[in-house]
């Protein structure tokens, strides 16, 4: 067994199982702490919430708790293993929100049949949460299950492999053109990948910008191009009216290739055949679609991303769910709307260009983390995010109609 | 508003709403912690569990895990007032569980349309959990609802309602027919009300020794009595062919009265009406079937229990829930069966007949605990009850096959 792997089942066993415990915040050794904890003092806020309902936000932990769902149907890079494997890396993002933001998160883990199933028992147990992280559901019912979710619940619902991915790839796609002088309305885009993640992030980069007939997005039978007829209405909407079908033919001239494949997807030679001064997110992770130093060899005018965190630029999550379930759950954002996600990006962005704050890293860090080809993304670390991320969030929620409490004073991402 | 009522809306609300939070159990500060809590480190225990599934209780809190799921349709004595005015409740339960038994608990608040959803529901999340308590769900639903959910859940159900009051209520019944020197095999017992609490307890008494033919069940129409066509299944079990048909009647040489119905529901001039040496459970709560005052001036004879804090003899379930559901976890019981349920009656009809340990107690208080008419059943607060009742449990599962697990070496109730 290899070290790091003999550490990691370590981490999770010893000494005791999991890595996230529910704990009592308030008062509860005495007789009398506990009957108000329970009966008969319990009886008065149960009151106030049947006249009320959204008292439930003023007497219970709802308005700090996220849920993290998922079927364990597309579990990290390594597939469909079921509901059972996928706990550790539901207990882990349930930990991260809290380690992040501060927010109460726990991890539900569901068996069903049909998609159906999978909708009607989210909805059914939404009420509790005020908040639902979507996590690990494959492609293409992600998106029905979260569209519909979205429709069904009072409380913000984000698929985060989609929309946590896309938000931070944007905000490092945009400062990587920005350094490289191009203009996002004019960046010819591949994108290797046509799943969830992919999909979200090229919507989101229209959304942003990008046009959609500059992409071309590629599945495992190549270009996706209006002669197929293979297509469901997701990927449908990416057909490029285009006589490129190969990987080679997209990348010719190409400004821009986003990965969110596989391994070693990339072969070397087609970065040749790009723009000048291009971009290239190789998200796959941990092996990417290309291995830096390869690409590097390949084109020195070349920007470079990948998932890891051993390599400078790295398109991690972490940066953006957080943050985005913080600013929402402070003004008690009824959904994560475009504008909030857009808002998201725009936060990420900015705080890569200004000077990291000295107090927390060492000056050779600092050094190091100069707006550029190789810092074009915050490290996420890096202790802005919470209020920047949280608040520009929390800011377009109330801007766009969709938070039901005004703007917090001196609001900073309220719980760390 | 009453002090009392300021309070307990201020605990709930003050500082931060509800009462329990999610908190890291591992080290998750730096890069390092986190690698391994997450991506990459965290795909080693996926791996781990898609090769066996049983090992989700080795890197997952599952295992020390208890979901306290709810519709709202029965909180407290409030009635049906839906599943997010029973919040605070099903928080307050999960605390009672970490307080008494170390057990991490979450709250569910589930909402449906019809039963079957309901059921389809939680067993489709059950996996999540290392077992699950249903609270304050309405009669007679609630009596198909754990019974569907024991038959599919892999993980121990639990109605407390109907289990934890029945085994609480059972050995103080005991006790106090000990006391009073009478045997519970010839014990006319009458039952009034005819709820979830009635039928389970009436029902464990029986399998305690109680002959069904000596009990007198009332609902709201009177004595159920086999030529009534009126009655669902749960209580047809109890029709008894008798011409009783009121209250008195029933009261006419009972030994035992059990009231699980409502206020001042008993009136005092029938005790008179009972055997010698009667024994009364008033356990309508706050306010019990007759007012401990009254029925002592009308008899000096009986023993009393109620659902009290402040008079002897309380009934309250969490001098069992958090123990049986300790003890069921700890040997990964797959049910909590009837030989739990009964070990768990003896090992509290024990505790009360034990000295109280000094060491917990004032020398005062110790003197008022002593085994007697107003002492039948240990106080909330004894320590003795995870150790014992946990353990008690834990080798009833084991001895009637239901434990996945051995016996743990000196078990005492293993997380406080």
């Amino acid at each position: 067994m290899s070290d790091f792997r003999e550490q990691a089942l370590k981490y999770h066993a010893e000494p005791k199982p999991g890595k996230i415990s529910i704990e009592i915040s308030k008062a509860a050794e005495t007789v009398k702490d506990l009957a108000l904890a329970y009966s008969p003092g319990v009886a008065e806020p149960v009151r106030e919430i049947a006249n009320n309902i959204d008292d439930v936000y003023k007497y219970t932990g709802k308005g700090n708790l996220v849920a993290v769902i998922s079927n364990g149907t597309a579990i990290l890079g390594l597939g469909n293993l079921g509901p059972m494997a996928s706990k550790p890396v539901m207990e882990g993002k349930a930990l991260l929100f809290k380690r992040f933001a501060g927010l109460d998160s726990i991890d539900i883990e569901v068996t069903h049949r049909t998609t159906e199933e999978f909708i009607d028992t989210v909805a059914n147990i939404a009420d509790t949460f005020g908040g639902i992280n979507l996590e690990d559901i494959k492609s293409p019912e992600c998106f029905e299950i979260e569209k519909e979710l979205i429709r069904r619940c009072n409380i913000p619902v984000f698929h985060d492999d989609q929309h946590g991915t896309a938000i931070v790839t944007a905000a490092g796609l945009l400062n990587a053109l920005e350094i490289q002088g191009k203009d996002i309305g004019n960046a010819v885009i591949v994108c290797l990948g046509a799943g969830a993640a992919a999909i979200a992030c090229m919507e989101l980069l229209i959304k942003c910008g990008a046009k959609r007939e500059h992409i071309y997005m590629l599945d495992t039978k190549g270009v996706i191009h209006t002669r197929r007829n293979d297509l469901n209405k997701y990927k449908e909407l990416f057909a490029n009216n285009t006589d490129k079908r190969t990987l080679e033919e997209a990348m010719e001239g190409a400004d821009v290739f986003v990965g969110v494949s596989g391994p070693d997807a990339l072969p070397a030679e087609t970065l040749k055949l790009m723009a000048d001064k291009p971009v290239i997110f190789a998200c796959s992770n941990p092996d990417p679609e290309i291995k830096p130093e390869l690409a590097h060899a390949e084109r020195s005018d070349l920007i470079m991303a990948t998932g890891r965190s051993d390599y400078p630029n790295q398109v991690n999550n972490v940066l953006c769910f957080p943050f985005i379930f913080r600013g929402a759950l402070d003004v008690r954002a009824k959904v994560i709307n475009d504008e909030m996600k857009l808002a998201a990006v725009q936060a990420i962005r900015a705080i890569a260009k200004e000077p990291v704050p000295q107090a927390v890293l060492t000056a050779a860090q600092v050094d190091k983390l100069q707006f550029g080809a190789d810092y074009i993304i915050p490290k996420p670390m890096d202790p802005r995010l919470l209020s920047r991320v949280a608040r520009a969030v929390a800011e377009a929620a109330v801007a766009s109609g969709v938070a039901r409490l005004p703007m917090p004073e001196n609001y900073m991402g309220s719980e760390l």
